[in-house]
């Protein structure tokens, strides 16, 4: 599982922005479902699709000109799904620390060339 | 309610596929996210931002080529919160009729230009 | 033509503004036509492709934080081609109404793979 | 007019075609008006805004793998409007020569902060 | 060399911009490479790709609300590769002349269907 | 140095590539410009810019359906400007392993308000 720990630093700028000058919360769970992918795909080397996010919280505002830092980890494996925990991490520009924003899992199986689950180890 | 029903209907372009020529599902939950906020706002004529999306389940894949139709609807109402549904349909150019293809739901809460929440209704 | 009838409701981000924190006039141009076709394909169940844009009046700004309406409608039906009349309405994010900001015509041929124009009804 | 006549060539990649893996018009349509908006402030070095697309015709599709070159000219000039014809030209990457693609022309509009109209010279 | 000379012209818009209201670096790059790739086209009429960008310097910000001019012009010509300047003009837009922002050179490489090197005049 | 050496994997998707399918070159240089900036903020908590771009090389193409980690590492610090590695490794989905595909360094300079550079440490 810690092999397919991956991470993403993203800047904020204002194409990612809604008009009150904050990540738009739609730019949110593309990022996260972009890492959700990437760690699943990386833990079982083969074609995974999402079948659902679980629970995303939104716990504060990502205000433009931060960085934000997404975390996937793989948490659960089962035959053929898994679960992937994706977690924003907000950090200013100018001063050390992160603090947890926005805190999402995102359930991936693994799918064959005509779109069957298929067994994550085989 | 029913006024602030809210459609969106989207093309599926090379530009928001993956690899597999199918809707990126982060650009689905874009989507969604988009169509909830405008939901919201519309019912509440308020300063809304999402607080949580809860489980999105993605049924089936959408293919390059296909139409999207986004429905959001609000269906329950809190103090200051509300939650708004929100149905992906999935409609092939050449054929009609639609197909449930991803359903969730996100709550989101009115909040003032300080940040904190105030009541929908006032 | 009811049936046809296609909505879009977009908010405008800071992505989809110019330096004066208004709509771009392309992104206006880019979603009426994307309505276009897609209200085109839906009324015929065919392939088709924008001939000509005719004359498209913007009639006032559409700023940054607002609610942009898009809908189109089949207004004209030719042996394989037809018009497709585009309404921006703009709508304020914490006011109800709309108001008529942007409205243009499309027309649309349906054509075969080899790009032949085809009748509508066949 | 011949110092505000103004050229932007850019190639045709899969962020910018529909399914047909031809450009999309929406984006035609983006592109045309980013240069009627360059040529006009370049003419008349004041704030200008788009108040019409007039006529434009697409006589053929633009494949993926192309370049375009869209030219922006200047054509009539009157108090505090204007008009400038776009034309696009379609050029094969490994062959001499262009074709015209899709032609039209843009009334555009002098203003000042308040957003009236002001004469073009002054 | 003369007729591969390739022009585009950009406006600075926010999608653009970091959170200075300068053009972000990275899109700087991005428009500097597609006009080196475009002119290398043009020059070879051959399937090119980069395979370096040598030293590109950024000498002044490229505001919100500015023009940028590129300038692409083939300098070198090897057997099968070549090489590409491209010069970023920053031009206000409300007043005449132009400044040298951003320059930087590109060398491009002529390949076959099997990405072999092949000569640019055969 | 280690504690500011910035990580963002990428997963290439047609939005990213050039109609070779591969990733476009200029795409690879916008998302090495920005993993830069984020480690060059990172490392020295003050405002950044590219000052320049130092040699860039491609030394393979990274083609869709991939994925790309991008590396960034200070790898020399002077009184207000700094040097930042970038290494973009190439990673298939289905194999373990990677290997570097492109590799360039990028000078950023510290600056304050008034864009005049300012030391690093102070």
């Amino acid at each position: 599982m810690a092999r397919s720990k991956t991470r993403i630093v993203r800047a904020v700028f204002p194409n990612s922005t809604n008009h009150y000058d904050t990540l738009f919360g739609g730019i949110t769970l593309k990022w996260m479902d972009e890492v959700a992918f990437i760690t699943a795909t990386r833990f079982g080397r083969k074609k995974f699709v999402t079948v659902s996010s679980d629970r995303v919280d939104f716990n504060m505002p990502i205000p433009g000109g931060h960085f934000a830092e997404l975390i996937g980890e793989v948490v659960k494996v089962g035959k053929s799904s898994l679960i992937v925990d994706v977690t924003l991490m907000l950090e200013a520009m100018y001063e050390e620390g992160q603090v947890e924003a926005v805190k999402g899992s995102f359930t991936l199986v693994a799918i064959n060339d005509e779109r069957k689950a298929v067994p994550i180890f085989s």
